[in-house]
């Protein structure tokens, strides 16, 4: 089963997303198509010294969309960028889910159009995996879509929900809808309306949940426009990176960074899945190390062997069935 | 010059407002009329020993708006509340400054409308200092309007930049926008209209600046909606706390929360301010201390006697003088 890896997105890239391709095809039963220019790759790939055992095929793909380009510009303009032709392997049945640490609007993009949404789905969702005191919660939208409607956050919470239970064996999984109050009066125009709207459905449906208490773990699949999101996201890395900085200038006895890195770090689970789309995709931190990006397609290929998409189907369509 | 505190307001009033009015009181200058139940607050006074020597006086109040009521209801129904009575000390001039640390809604509405709003000023906004790594920057609306127009935040920015200046000495205040992207195409609807406008000011406007960026301190004030600046706090907040839980649980060798407080910790700001109403006004946070509680105090005295508010009104003549 074939893993469709963008080799040219990241900030590092093409060799630290090598690196890490190669890495994750060492695992039992994974392949790998890493999709890009050949020759830097085919370079990066002549350091592994058993590639001959390695189930790694390379795929070759002229463009790349650069971190600072507008994403709907770039896949008109250039044809065969290397996230195009990575989604259109998933796409043609050739790779079972996709793995890419490139320009996240691009991959949402490509995702979609070349996978189509399920059924139900107006918009997909990145999600994200976060460490909470008792275990592991899922956020989510952390940045597929910076303007959303309360139906939006609906298909959202069912989605976290498959994936929490799916992917991170969470038994029950408890919804929540970040708000800057636990009460339902409180929070935006987005969160009141989709606080009525979350307590319609036939979701275990917590309230909303402050976001100093999201470590908590009271809810374990939170949900957000990809704004808000994106932004606690990013904060929670900032200040995590900020705190390593002060405790090494004031030298600190124990290096903390290993300390946090198991518990915080995004490397950890490698990227966020994004929910939604008719194919197992996975999209990882721009400054991914090998590592995150052998555990992204890791994640990506579990997606795949767990059936995770078919599982976002069927119970979309179950909660369709029973509220219409 | 009296600074007019509800003492009744925050998780442990009025104790521990009484507590650091108390330690507040005994800097030269600062006089404090504490409102709010005459009894519990005379018994914590009786345990200051130079109570005799401080300018402390007591005024009476029978109401409290509870952390779990509607703003308008409360103070709406309840005629007697502290928040009321300590903004109509300030409305009165019978005080120069508040300080609250309770219900934030309550005390948003009633400082609206006992002291009215600054010309030009639609909706008043929460400002906080937070640390970065240069030093310190301001970060804007935090809770007073979860949903905001372009226009608000420019005024934001406007309010923001004078409290940066005068208050926390920052030579020339550059303004950055919160959003998900460096690119003026990035983030919400919010964002990419106000950013437009924002380019229209006289304000030195740097640009978009992402959440991951925001302790880098190259923007020195940040504006955003208040639903989401809430979110990006309280998230930072919680982060601390998890990782000084993570640090003792794994038996650090130093105890890390006396090197963060210093340069994280919210008490050593003792609260945010209100800005926009024609008044000084300190909100503090909930769950204050008493030493958050003192330096709330003094925050907001030192508004007082650095004309904080006037000047606030002249940079908003001065700036509406130059567009229109």
């Amino acid at each position: 089963m074939y893993v469709a890896v963008d080799a040219m997105g990241g900030d590092h890239a093409p060799g630290v997303i090598v690196e890490g391709a190669i890495e994750a095809a060492r695992q039992p039963g994974i392949g790998i198509a890493l999709v890009g220019a050949e020759a830097p790759i085919r370079d990066a790939l002549a350091r592994a010294p058993d590639l001959s055992q390695l189930d790694i095929t390379v795929v070759s793909a002229a463009d790349v969309v650069e971190m600072g380009e507008a994403a709907v510009q770039a896949l008109r303009h250039k044809r065969q960028t290397s996230i195009r032709v990575a989604t259109e392997l998933v796409a043609s049945g050739q790779a079972a889910a996709l793995f890419s640490a490139g320009h996240t609007g691009a991959t949402v993009l490509a995702a979609r159009s070349a996978l189509g949404l399920l059924d139900g789905v107006e918009r997909p969702a990145l999600a994200t995996a976060m460490p909470t005191r008792r275990g592991v919660a899922v956020l989510l939208d952390v940045g597929a879509n910076a303007d959303c409607r309360p139906r939006h956050l609906v298909t959202f919470a069912i989605m976290g929900s498959v994936f929490a239970h799916v992917v991170l064996g969470i038994e029950a999984p408890r919804v929540g809808l970040l708000s800057i109050g636990e009460e339902a009066s409180k929070g935006n125009v987005l969160v009141r309306k989709s606080h009525r709207l979350l307590e319609e459905t036939g979701l275990p449906f917590f309230g909303n949940v402050e976001a100093r208490d999201l470590y908590a773990g009271d809810a374990t699949v939170v949900v957000c426009d990809g704004f808000t999101g994106n932004v606690a996201l990013k904060v929670s890395e900032a200040m995590v990176e900020m705190i390593v900085g002060v405790l090494r200038e004031t030298g600190a006895a124990t290096d903390p960074s290993d300390m946090f890195r198991r518990r915080l770090d995004a490397a950890e689970y490698g990227g966020a899945p994004l929910l939604g789309v008719a194919g197992p995709c996975v999209v990882g931190h721009g400054r991914s190390s090998a590592r995150a990006v052998r555990n992204g397609i890791v994640l990506a290929h579990r997606f795949a062997t767990q059936s995770l998409v078919p599982r976002i189907e069927a119970e979309l369509r179950r909660l369709r069935g029973s509220t219409s």
